[in-house]
């Protein structure tokens, strides 16, 4: 069996989340969909991650195994004729055997974008998080700063977190305006559940006034979620990049 | 009685055009009904073009009366709490009584975006016309520019247009590109039904070299419809801006 790698892009505000559900649209379950139609074959779609509700992906990542003889590196233009219009494969290849999207990952990139204006975006209503009121960009770019490096990221962590250690290495975090739309990017070896929509809540209050951006060190010291901001809509959440060591078939 | 201008964005995608049907959900629909939510007065509300469905707009300028004591100036604010996520109202003002927005309008700026790249993109789908094959920027450049000037565009005019004439005059054109997008930009001050899609149509032709740019000029003067492109798909066309003389009351 061939151990097929697929980079997907996806708008989720149609969906239901990554993971798959009995009755309703999810990026799992359509992928799934799609390729029994294609090799009538039931097979398991693993995803790097599972996006939640309403989450965007540029490049997410998953692999199935399969016994197709479509060529690995033609199978994303196959999925793409039995895709819905919200889900487009953008890459696939044969991976190693023991690849596998989730367990393999050794880190992640994650973009959230703010639309910040007096009036909402029709255009961007279901790609941003609305703030009304003016953000103070160059105090939520200090304080982004602030969470790069290993801790204990507990205090931005919900209720549901699989993550076996709360302990994670943010590599890098930056902060870039473009007119109204303020991006906040951070790149990981892992996440906890909700761990960058409570980021960006956060950053949100630190644009807003209501936590400084020195406070930040001490959030993160004080494991507690009540001291960090709101959990930011999913639809501002973008996974961006997955990273893997070598993950081809030589 | 006021005479209120309002100037909404909307993303076309779940209406179906501007122009206000039974059952079905658009755009002037919406707006009437969000009115009558918040005075009680059953209004007409004169759109300055008819979008068609999927067709989205920044800036689509519309008028009605009202003996609302709602401000003109914050009936904008008051309205978006009526609308559903797809429209916004981003300002409003008192006209004067004889201001009419299809008719006092002497101009409009329309924006037709390209998604040039092999595969689709899941979260442009529904915002622009994807076109796989790599388009010729320059030569559509060429032939953006013999879109300028006063002529007869019977060739690019779908059946049932309104328009009084078919002579309209084009002050502009530009195209410029962005990472995979191609925008081309149009104004002019007057548009014949579904001209913009149909120049965009002729623009990717040119793009693809099934039509030179040099060909533009005797493709105006033929006015036979047959020999310009297709209609391009109308979720790549926004309305952008809509110009009009002095509107205000002093």
């Amino acid at each position: 069996m061939k151990n097929i790698k697929l980079t997907c892009e996806y708008d989720g505000t149609n969906f239901y989340g990554w993971q798959r559900q009995s009755t309703l649209p999810t990026v799992q379950g359509e992928l799934e969909k799609a390729i029994v139609q294609l090799t009538g074959e039931n097979v398991t779609v693993n995803g790097c991650s599972r996006t939640d509700r309403g989450v965007h992906a540029f490049n997410h990542v998953s692999n199935f195994l399969s016994d197709s003889n479509i060529p690995p590196e033609n199978f994303y233009l196959a999925l793409n004729t039995k895709l819905p219009d919200g889900i487009v494969c953008k890459a696939s290849e044969e991976a190693e055997q023991d690849f596998h999207a989730r367990f393999s990952c050794r880190g992640k990139k994650y973009s959230y974008l703010f639309f910040n204006n007096p009036t909402r975006s029709a255009l961007l209503n279901s790609r941003t998080y609305h703030i009304k009121d003016k953000l103070d960009v160059g105090a939520m770019e200090e304080a982004a700063k602030h969470f790069v490096g290993t801790y204990d990221f507990s205090a931005f962590q919900a209720m549901g977190s699989e993550s076996s250690s709360t302990i994670k290495t943010i590599f890098d975090t930056s902060i870039k305006i473009t007119d109204k739309i303020i991006c906040f990017e951070i790149a990981g070896d892992g996440f906890l559940y909700n761990m960058v929509r409570i980021m960006a809540g956060t950053l949100a209050y630190v644009g807003l006034g209501k936590i400084q951006a020195h406070e930040i060190p001490r959030i993160i010291a004080l494991h507690d979620r009540k001291n960090a901001g709101i959990t930011a809509p999913a639809q501002g959440l973008y996974l961006k990049e997955v990273y893997y060591k070598v993950c081809k078939v030589k």
